[in-house]
Order: C-alpha cells, then structure tokens, then sequence
C-alpha cells in the first residue's frame, strides 16, 4: 500500500484499525504540517492528482475527525468527488539524505495518505466552519477580520468532507544508513541537507493601505 | 481537467498539443522548482497517491523528454504502474494569498500535471542515467562523489520513465484580487505572504569525518 521516497526509506506504516494515541498524533502531525494536499480523482478511469488547500477538524463529524477541501463549483474534479473513492494525500519534506551511495540517499519526510468517499457538504453552519478553518489554518485568526461570505460566494464554492478513519502514515527520520563498507572506506560526506519552508516578508497589495497584522 | 488552490484562482492550463516554447519552458521551470512528485496510480480501481522522488531529462528518449521515478521492486505502486496511465503531479506553492474576504484567499503556486503509461526502464546505460539525474537533482555534482551502484542495488531498484508529453501547467501570481466594495471598505491588510522553501544547516552523520563538501 505504499511506495517510499527512496528503495531504503524507513517507514512506518498504520492502519486506522489498530491506531493509538500516538498514531493519531502522527496523523495530526503531517495535517498541522502541510501546505497542501494532493487530491487523487478519477478522470475517464486514470487516476489525476491536483493539488488543493485543506483543512481539518479532529472532533468533525465523520469517523475519527474530518478533512475539508474546497473549490469551484465548475471544478469537475470535485463535483466527481462524491461518487467515488478518492485519495487526499499530504506531504512534508523535512531533509535530503545524502548517503555514501547513490542506493541510499533519500529523504526525511512525513506524509500522511487519506482515502474515503466524500461527502458534500451542504448544512451551512458546517459549511461555515470549514470555509473558516481552511483560511485560519495557514493564518491562524485570519477570519476575525473577515466580512461573512456573500450568498453569491456560498453558491460558488463546493465543500467537501472525507473521514479521517482510513488513513496511514509514514516517515523517515535520522541520518544517512550506508553499508559498512562504504563507512569504512571513508572520504564521502553523509549526512542530512534539512529542508525548511519558511515565510517571507509580506507583500502588501497596491490597492491597500490597511496596516499590516505582521 | 483541473482543479484550483481557490476557488478564483487564475489558471494557465497548456495541453501538450499547442504547447509552445514558453509553455515547454513554464513545464521546465515546474519541475526544476519541485522537490518531490505526488504519482497516483489504480489499487483496487480507487486512485492512490504517494509522494516519490524524481527527476526528468528534457532530452530523454520519450515524446517531450522524459520524466524518471525509481523505488523498491517491492513497491507495488512501481510495480503496477506500467499497466496503467498514472498522473505525476509537482507543485511548489510561492506564496500565502490574503484577500479581503475569505472567498478570496488564495495561494500562489506553480503546478504541473503529467499523465501517461510509464515504462520500466532496463537498459543499462539509461537506468544508470535515471538514477544519477535523481541524485544530482536537489544536489548537483553528488554522483560523481559516489561509487557506482552495486548489482545488488540495481537488481533491488525499479526505475520507471514516462513522456513528458501530454501535461499541463497551471499557475498563480501577485496580489490579492477582491471585490471593489471590500477594497473601498478598507480596514484588512491584503497582501501576500511569501512562502519559501531553504536548507538548513548539513548535519554530519555520526558515523562520517570526511570533510564537508558545503
């Protein structure tokens, strides 16, 4: 069920059936971690994966907590959506793992796979809620200082929902893990390149005069 | 065929068909950027996405150029791919969008989706070619530090290649894009917040003393 970013990644693997505590902190993890997802669909039966905001609400009403993603009510993607399986899939890179061998450089990552049939979602309070929270969750409190949605802007949008019961994570972790033999030779660097996502200094609009929250 | 980070993100969508040099070269610019691919394949007729590395050869043996992944033998998304179109998707997000509104929101980002029936490749050369361009692609130069694979590892390693040759590219840029009356309100920042990814500080595996190459 799952494929890693290098031949050698280390990975650990849950099912949503045998999940404890620490697994679902895992879960929570890589959602609270995460810019976006990448949303696998069928189109004319092969797969197609776009990338899509998110966001997620551990006591939602779907087994295990809900993920909400959103977009365009043109978006034929979403629209499909409900009638199918579909995979939300969302992936932090932490490091490049550079290894005394081609073989075992890799990655240092956690991702976490999601797959469910959604739901749209239709009760406006709920609607509401998972609009708000895919905009707080990158800007936590962003939305108190938001007007409310237009009823045009309601109409626009589709809201979708999916369980967080099926899900698996995995990771890598710790350094580069060579054959003794290419230790022992000596002469190559090992060891881990970390990757950051970080946030620049922002960009005010033209037409705002606003002072900045940051 | 696609979806949007927000509902009213502006889209650039190319088909391979009309795809000019700008639009090669927007690909191009996509898969130099992007850190990881998120490959969807079919398991049991439901769509999976895994997060893989990659690497790509504009002048690889495939219509377009090729795109390269690699894994385990064991993996059975590798395994099973070339039986069936997949969709290779790279995305780097730039920036944090902040709108006036909620319905505004956005991200900027570049996306690029790629779809065809991979192939496994066998011939040596062209295997030993994918696998140092996956190396060298985040760290350039790293292969020619490296001893060359050993049988072993390449009777352990799948590589797979697909033609860069039917994708498309979507993209967002600059500000915010809001509605008059909330622009002539006043009062919310809007702006955006870029979003950066860097490399932190090499960190040295325990078990190395050769000297840094950083």
């Amino acid at each position: 069920m799952t494929t890693s970013l290098s031949p050698t990644t280390r990975t650990q693997v849950v099912r949503n059936r045998e999940r404890g505590a620490a697994d679902r902190a895992a879960l929570r993890d890589v959602l609270a971690s995460g810019m976006i997802a990448h949303l696998g669909v069928l189109f004319d039966d092969a797969p197609r994966v776009l990338p899509t905001a998110y966001a997620y609400d551990p006591d939602g009403p779907d087994a295990d907590g809900t993920l909400y993603i959103h977009g365009s009510v043109a978006s034929r993607s979403l629209v499909d959506a409900p009638d199918q399986t579909v995979c939300a899939t969302i992936t932090v890179v932490d490091g490049l793992v550079l290894a005394r061998s081609g073989f075992h450089h890799s990655m240092n990552y956690r991702s976490a796979v999601i797959l469910g049939q959604p739901r749209t979602v239709d009760e406006p309070a709920e609607r509401d809620h998972a609009l708000d929270l895919i905009v707080d969750r990158l800007v936590p409190g962003r939305t108190k200082a938001l007007r409310s949605p237009t009823r045009k802007e309601l109409a626009a949008t589709t809201v979708l929902a999916m369980p967080l019961h099926e899900a698996s994570v995995k990771s890598r972790t710790g350094g580069a893990d060579d054959e003794q033999f290419d230790i022992d030779a000596g002469g190559v660097w090992a060891g881990v390149v970390p990757v950051l996502t970080t946030y620049g200094t922002p960009e005010r609009n033209a037409d705002c005069a606003a002072p900045s929250p940051f």
